[in-house]
């Protein structure tokens, strides 16, 4: 053990470099949220403190969508996809004759719901496999450095929000290991992650597509196949977390009821935890929505984090600045 | 990305250390093997060559059985699994009049072929499925620590490999991450490997049980489940480093012909790459074993190295200890 604790060791000195310098968590605003998290850090992190918990041991987990970049009007993966299926229509002349294609292309939901979800997942999957996992990669960059989000009319890596990405280099300075675990595909996040949050590719948890291994002209790839291996959601989330990590985190971050036993799977049970919600309530810098909206429910979990005390951040109350190219 | 940088060459420090002390890899003798992984470990640190690879991209995956420890006579967590089907079947009076039961105590190999692989599978399902991850990690927790290996009298966790301790000590000193990846099951290495290589359970990719979650008497907890949710072998193993590392290693490690598509995977392509296969030629201190072996066959990969070029390990030759409590 004797390097990893010498790394561990290391890893703390910019917590002891950055005590001098900035104040910590500058995007959010003093009162009861932002003292939850920092009493947490304190007491998990301070060796006197019957709470101390070792670096190994303090993983902290963050849901994606809607918790660390926005997710309306639509998932942006969901957007993604809509935008591939427009640009690979031409090689598909058989799409004429299939209602899903109209119907997908219009967000006719209407119309969608008559035709149900059969064709028109078989649709995406033809879009979306047959090409190697690298190549795949490289559509999605693409995608992100040139497609708009409709409202902020930016690309959407610029959705973060300011406030997490403090939060998360304020945990990694703090000895935590900083994790996504996202309903969204392994693929789609590992695109940006690392630029947006620091996050490297093996850090992120997400739902997942059958890949097979082949050579393809001699040389070694994974081709993506048109069925999904795994679901990162709601129950998966947990189950998600033991497959990569095999630890129990002790602080979860979520906005919607897909995050509920994630929540639940770090937060409950002895020892200090931190469970956080990010509700979305601020309609001028970003959205509001919680109960009824079908993008990123939050329903169950708000009623869940009422009983257990968990922190509900107001993104209007608790955050000076949303994203990172507002004025604060 | 700069906290990661400062910590990145934070972490090169030990090697800098290092430089001054022992010499590298002591348990290896001088030849072509060890200088085969030297030479390599040198171009792709160094600044100035063309083959340098910055430390984010230098992945190194190790297959586990057979590579970093014994597989023989019987793979140990298949030694685990009849173990603990013998303690279980007090509270499985109906296994009585199960064929199955007497022939796997047996290893009756002509019974078990006789009865097919359905209801063993399905023996082994129920000894092994129902408890939460918890309390089915503490029995293999006390199963490594109580049951013996039939020749060499020892605990099972005593045959790592010295020599490869040291490698994976010595390419984490010059900035590698190091996994496993291996077939067998995620919970059996996770007791033990970070005790035993410094890898902790993030690192360790292997076969997996299905999982579900679930608030038993109020406490969140994951149940085993009878089914096996995906075998990190063969083919799979590329699909699995794909899974939780998403990036393509530089460097492989294995034994058998499972490990093969993770060899091409990590070695054939542009650039510097390192594939190296540990070959059992050692009746005296371990086994000798290949092309006819039932455990651990090495077939195909041996004709593959030879084909590449690949760096073949001589366990009688290259190695002068083999495990930790030999006398060198």
């Amino acid at each position: 053990m004797t390097t990893r604790r010498l790394l561990l060791s290391l890893a703390l000195l910019p917590a002891v470099l950055a005590a001098s310098g900035e104040p910590d968590l500058p995007s959010w605003r003093d009162g009861a949220s932002k003292q939850a998290i920092v009493d947490f850090v304190r007491d998990v992190t301070d060796e006197g403190s019957k709470n101390f918990v070792s670096p190994a041991e303090r993983v902290a987990v963050f849901d994606n969508d809607g918790t660390l970049w926005s997710e309306q009007p639509l998932y942006f993966q969901a957007a993604f996809m809509l935008d591939r299926l427009k640009s690979v229509a031409a090689e598909h002349p058989e799409w004429k004759d299939n209602p899903a294609y109209p119907a997908l292309v219009a967000r006719d939901d209407a119309m969608l719901a008559r035709i149900g979800m059969k064709p028109v997942l078989e649709l995406l999957a033809v879009a979306n496999t047959g090409m190697t996992t690298t190549e795949y990669a490289g559509t999605i960059r693409n995608w992100l450095r040139t497609a708009q989000h409709p409202r902020f009319k930016r690309p959407y890596p610029d959705l973060v929000y300011k406030p997490m990405q403090e939060l998360l280099a304020y945990l990694r300075e703090h000895g935590f290991e900083t994790w996504i675990v996202s309903g969204g595909g392994i693929e789609f996040m590992r695109a940006w992650t690392d630029d947006a949050y620091d996050i490297p590719p093996e850090r992120v948890v997400g739902s997942i597509a059958e890949t097979h291994f082949e050579l393809r002209g001699g040389e070694p790839v994974l081709v993506r196949d048109p069925n999904v291996a795994f679901v990162d959601d709601g129950p998966g989330k947990p189950v998600g977390i033991y497959r990569a990590i095999g630890r129990r985190p002790i602080a979860a971050f979520g906005n919607s009821d897909g995050d509920l036993q994630m929540l639940q799977y770090a937060a409950v049970g002895e020892g200090r935890r931190l469970a956080v919600i990010v509700h979305h309530d601020d309609t001028e810098r970003e959205y509001a929505y919680d109960r009824e909206s079908r993008i990123g429910r939050l329903d169950k979990a708000l009623d869940e984090a009422k009983a257990r005390k968990w922190v509900v951040v107001s993104m209007k109350d608790d955050w000076k600045q949303v994203f990172p190219w507002e004025s604060p």
